[in-house]
C-alpha cells in the first residue's frame, strides 16, 4: 500500500476557538484527516514572535484549544496533534535552516512589516519575529509535509519554505520535498457585530459556548441597519445573520427567510429562531464532545504528550537525515 | 562545600590544532580545570555559520581536535568535554532567545560587518550568521557560566550576551547569572614565517606533527632579515625564532641566545637548536599522549558522547527552567 502524502498544518495558542476557526479550519482538518497523514500542532513558539512579554496564558489556550480541536471531531489515532514545543527536533532544524537563509528573503517577506506596523504596540524588531518564516518552514520540512493547507495571504510563506528546501537540496543534497500550499474556500462567518469574528472585538461565539450563551449573543446580533422597525423590509445581503444562514440552514428554510425578510413578513427575532434551530443543531454534537472531554484534563494532557512522542519519531528521522546531508 | 564557578568555553572545528590554539587556548583551559567547573565544546553549528557550504570536514576536524584537546592534558574526568551538535538543548533555547533579542543589537556587532568584509569571497548575508552572538549567548546562559575565557576581540559578544541574559531576567524572572569575561594574556607565537600563525598561510606547528616534523620546520624558520650572513650581528627583538625562546627556553640560554645572536657569536642554527631542545621537550608528553589516543578512534567517539550526555543533563535543567518563566 502507498504511504498516504502528508498535510502539516498549525494553529498559535490564541485561546479558545470560535465559529470562525472551526468553519475556517477545523472542519477542514477534520475533513483532511482521513484522506492524508496528517500533522496538527500548537504553535506555541510561534506565538512568542509576536507576544514574547505576554505568556501568561499559553498554556491555559493550549488546553483549551485541544479540547476544542477534539471536540471538532479531531482524531487522535487518525491525525497526529502535538505541541511544536515538545518536538525540539523543530528548533534545531530551524537552526540548521537559519545558516542558509538569506536575510533578504526575510527582510522582503510581506508580511514581516504589515504586521509590525498592524501590532505598532509592541516591539517586533526582535531576530525570532524577522525568521520566523525559517521556524515555519522547519515546522513543515521536518514532517515531509506534501501540502499546507493555508488562505492566500500565507501563499508567500509557503513560497519561502520552498526556496529555503531548494536551496538546502542544492547545498547539500535532496533531503525535503517541496511542499505545495492547499488553498481552500471557506464560509466567511462574521462576528456577532458584522465585524470580522476576532477575540479582539468581542464578538465571538465560542466552541465553548454553551446553548444558552449562544442564544443570548444570536438574538441580538446586528442585522440590516435599514430595517429599523418591524414593519421595515430588509435586505438579507447585508445582513450577518443571513451570512450564517447560508452557512447552517437548509436551503428551503433560507428562502422563506430571505423572502420574509424582503416582505417584512417575518421579523429578525423569527429569522434568529430559524437560525438558532440549526446553529444549535450543528453544534451539539460538538458540545456534548466538549462537556465529556473537560471531565478529564489529564486525559488532554496524555493525548498531547502522546501526539508529541509521534511526531518527534517522524521528526527525529527527517533531522538525522538533514545532519547527515550537512555532515555534521 | 561549595559549589565551584563555572567556566564555558568553545572552539570551532576548523581542524588540527596547532601550537598557537595551545597557547592560547588549551593550556589555558588546561590550567582552568582545577579551579572551576569547565565546560569545553567543539562549536560546529557555530563553523556552519561562515562554513555552511563547504561542511566536508567537519567531522573528521571534531575527530583531530578532540585527540589533539586530550593530548594537551585536558581531561574528560575533571571538564566537561563535548560537540555543540549533540547538545540540541542550545538549539532551543537559542530559539527561546530568538524572541527577545532586539534586531539592532544584532546589527550593531561590530565583528558582523567586519567578518563579512573579511570573507568576501562566502555569501554571510545570512540569518544564522546574522544571529550568531544569539547561539553564543544560548552556548554560555545554557551552563549558566560565570566566566568565559576571551580575548579582547570577544568583549563585544560578551556583553550581547549579558544584554541578553539581562533582557531575559527582567522579561519573565531571574533564571540566568551574568557572565564575565575572564581576559587572558597568551604569550603570542608566530608562524614559522613571522606572520601570524594560522593553517592558510601554511606556517603552523601542529600538535599532531612529529619531533622530526617540528624539526623540519624550525630550520628553516625566518629570523632577523638584516642577518643575512653568518657574521651579520641580529637583532632578537625582530626574530621569529627569539618570540619562541622567549616562551619555551630558559631565560639563561636565552641570554646565551640573544647575546650570541648581537654579536655574531653564534648562527641562527645554533640558536634554532637550543629552541629545539626545549620545544621538542616541550612537545615530548603531548606528542607521546597523542600516539596513545590516535590508537582508540572508537574511544574519542566515547569521550566526546559521555561528555556530550554530562553537558546534556545540565542543559536539559537549564532549559527547563527557562521554559518555566516563559510559560511554555
Amino acid at each position: 500500500m502507498r504511504e498516504k502524502e502528508r498535510v502539516l498544518s498549525g494553529i498559535r495558542p490564541t485561546g479558545k476557538l470560535h465559529l470562525g476557526n472551526l468553519l475556517g479550519a477545523l472542519d477542514n482538518w477534520k475533513n483532511l484527516q482521513s484522506q492524508f497523514q496528517c500533522f496538527f500542532f500548537i504553535a506555541d513558539w510561534h506565538a512568542l514572535t509576536t507576544e514574547y512579554a505576554d505568556t501568561a496564558e499559553i498554556r491555559q489556550n493550549i488546553a483549551e484549544m485541544t479540547i476544542d480541536m477534539l471536540a471538532a471531531g479531531l482524531d487522535p489515532n487518525e491525525s497526529t496533534l502535538f505541541v511544536q514545543s515538545q518536538v525540539p527536533e523543530h528548533a534545531e532544524l530551524h537552526l540548521l535552516l537559519s545558516m542558509i537563509t538569506p536575510l533578504p528573503w526575510l527582510e522582503r517577506n510581506p508580511t514581516y512589516k504589515e504586521l509590525q506596523q498592524e501590532l505598532s504596540n509592541r516591539d517586533l524588531a526582535t531576530y525570532g519575529f524577522l525568521g520566523y518564516p525559517v521556524l515555519q518552514a522547519a515546522d513543515i520540512l521536518i514532517y515531509k509535509a506534501n501540502y499546507v493547507p493555508v488562505g492566500v495571504d500565507q501563499l508567500p510563506h509557503i513560497e519561502l519554505t520552498r526556496e529555503i528546501a531548494r536551496r538546502f537540496n542544492f547545498t547539500y543534497r535532496e533531503v525535503f520535498p517541496l511542499p505545495e500550499a492547499k488553498l481552500t474556500e471557506f464560509p466567511k462567518v462574521p462576528g456577532t457585530d458584522g465585524r470580522k469574528m476576532s477575540k479582539s472585538y468581542n464578538n465571538c461565539i465560542y466552541l465553548s459556548d454553551s446553548p444558552e450563551e449562544v442564544v443570548a449573543k444570536v438574538k441580538p446580533m446586528i442585522t440590516d441597519p435599514a430595517r429599523a422597525r418591524r414593519y421595515d423590509p430588509g435586505n438579507p445581503e447585508v445582513c450577518p445573520v443571513f451570512d450564517y444562514h447560508k452557512i447552517f440552514t437548509p436551503v428551503v428554510e433560507q428562502e422563506y427567510c430571505a423572502s420574509g425578510c424582503r416582505t417584512a413578513a417575518i421579523g429578525c427575532l423569527d429569522c434568529k429562531e430559524v437560525l438558532l434551530k440549526h446553529l444549535l443543531a450543528y453544534l451539539a454534537p460538538l458540545q456534548e464532545r466538549r462537556s465529556q472531554l473537560v471531565k478529564d484534563l489529564m486525559g488532554i494532557q496524555e493525548t498531547l504528550s502522546d501526539g508529541s512522542k509521534k511526531a518527534r519519531s517522524v521528526a527525529a528521522t527527517t533531522l538525522a537525515e538533514a545532519k547527515e546531508a550537512i555532515g555534521i
